[in-house]
């Protein structure tokens, strides 16, 4: 059984049901959105998170903005849709499928400029619709194309939750691996905890025991003891922008990990659409990496552990050198080695639309 | 000011005065330990812990044990002795500095055989009193030797709690760092959390805040991304158990550090007096390594994350291969290169009494 925690309700008047993430695993809540700001909120405050599941829901959220307007004249419209985009480019600044998704969605309304706002709207609806149909196929794409990389292994480790929660579809890190089971690989799957906010406890291992997969939860902090004890034999993640070289920006500990995977041999993959990548950064160094509060560090749980005296450090996300990564998995196949070049064949060019958003990039 | 979070009250029939902390830093709760199995509790639930801390507490619980039989016979007395030095023991395996303070304690209750019980209860109590000082003393010798290693640095990181908390003075790891502070080091210490138990947002920042030493809380997970960023130029750790080689167990997580300090560069260094070696260990491969409950990983302050049907994975040590660490530094001087020359130089030969508990060490 897969979850299925981004679902649209209705025709383009209708509404975007999400399930509450924070919640998990104690509680299976559904939040109903039904305007811009309500999946600005639950995209800001992690109810929806993973950068493809984050790229759906803001196409659904441009939907739910414009729906005030449908009918009202065409200059009121694009005033709206801009505003909406805007807002929802703001919820979080890492993930660029979210910058992606809302380039996606702003195009159809562009193109066709006599066409009533009711129509427009019933196109961006549309557009959302795809974004979610093929983020699915793109799920069982990157499954088949990494499975065989995990043929025969006993143990696999992953950080932070890149499985169908993640996504509209099956997944992309959780995807290899279940796919890989699903051929017989014999994997038991280390689940790094994945502090602050423990997705990998939560989710990942909510996801893989759900559908009867081994999993071993552990703290971040023996990830490396894992690898040693000969407990793994790859790292499989997934991932919040790529850059053209192949760097990588996922959650944090992530580059901690893949650096772990190097001293020990242990081949690190990163598992992502090619909506991942943002061929407008020729490296890691410019992806911008979202800060979030001290009490997500300092009060677990809200309950509150460091002094207030000592100052936190809660960067959301690092980047991965590509020199790190074996192999980027993703539905067009792998990328191996991870180079600019190889970037180059399998992605393809730069998107043009991608370079409309530099200023939501850069913040 | 430094804490102190063992004291004993009174002559050789008084009680042991341990600050609770569990309970670090929201209360400062003290408990009384009036037996011995009151200090096993203490030590077996982290009331008290740090390797040396835990030496110094279990050589006072043995005095407590003795306090009944203090007006019996010597036979009496040599019985409950073996009984309480095995209960003790059998607190936690890994911290070698417990088996070293027990033998000391029963030492000197053993080389006369004509003093009477009361006579030499006072005797273990007074040796148990030497290692407090000892421990003290240590503390101050080692910082003052560690200290110049930190000269000029504007960052270093820490693991765990390894300063006045962990010792009967003022730490081992945080003992460099408080000095090389005094000693006109504009340093910033970034402490990891230290999952799953948290003494580094809950002990270490609270005794550095508490010095005004400015302090970075920050996830185990983002160690490696701090080091990427130039962060930090040091890392200074304890330890629980040290072989002949150098090989070194510390709290779960210090082997992921190693290896990133490693891939970055950063000089990895190990504060301990020599009573954490274990001379008759050649590697760390035999050091035993406690693994605690599920929950403590599982249901975060209490609150159940990871769902029922995961594994849990919880060792509370992990082992660093001496090859890894650029220093120990001891009360003695700092070893380096880390092998079993330079150690066998500075430490000696195989303590007699060490073999003795050669059954404990396996469990």
């Amino acid at each position: 059984m897969t979850v299925k925690p981004i679902t649209w309700i209705g025709d383009e008047t209708g509404l975007l049901r999400l399930l509450d993430q924070t919640r998990l695993p104690a509680e299976t809540e559904w939040i109903d959105c039904r305007t811009a700001t309500d999946v600005w909120r639950a995209i800001r405050t992690l109810q929806v998170r993973g950068a493809p599941a984050i790229g759906v829901s803001a196409a659904y959220g441009v939907v739910l903005g414009l729906q005030t307007v449908a009918e009202g004249d065409r200059a009121a419209f694009n005033r709206r849709l801009d505003e909406v985009c805007r807002e929802l480019a703001s919820s979080r600044p890492t993930a660029v499928n979210l910058f992606w998704a809302l380039d996606r969605v702003r195009r159809v309304a562009d193109v066709d400029c006599d066409a009533s706002s009711g129509e427009c709207l019933r196109r961006v609806w549309e557009e959302a619709k795809e974004i979610e149909a093929e983020d699915r196929r793109m799920c069982d794409a990157i499954g088949r194309h990494g499975a065989p990389l995990l043929a025969g292994l006993n143990g696999v480790l992953t950080h932070c939750n890149a499985g169908a929660l993640a996504t509209a579809g099956s997944g992309t890190a959780l995807a290899v691996i279940v796919e890989a089971v699903r051929q017989g690989a014999p994997l038991c799957v280390y689940a790094d905890e994945t502090r602050p906010l423990w997705q990998g406890a939560r989710l990942t291992a909510w996801e893989l025991t759900q559908q009867n997969i081994s999993c071993t939860v552990i703290c971040d902090s023996m990830a490396g003891w894992v690898m040693r004890q000969g407990r793994v034999q790859a790292v499989v993640v997934g991932a919040d922008r790529i850059a053209a070289n192949g760097d990588t920006a996922n959650k944090i500990g992530t580059y901690s990990v893949a650096q772990l995977a190097q001293a020990h041999g242990i081949p690190f993959y990163v598992a992502a659409p090619t909506s991942t990548f943002d061929l407008s950064l020729a490296d890691g160094e410019s992806i911008p990496i979202e800060e979030r509060s001290r009490e997500e560090v300092a009060a677990p749980q809200g309950k509150l552990l460091a002094p207030a005296a000592a100052d936190v450090y809660n960067p959301a996300f690092d980047v991965t050198p590509a020199s790190l990564i074996r192999g980027i998995i993703t539905e067009r196949g792998v990328i191996s080695p991870v180079t600019a070049d190889q970037v180059r064949q399998v992605v393809g060019a730069p998107r043009e639309a991608a370079s409309g958003h530099a200023g939501e990039r850069s913040r």
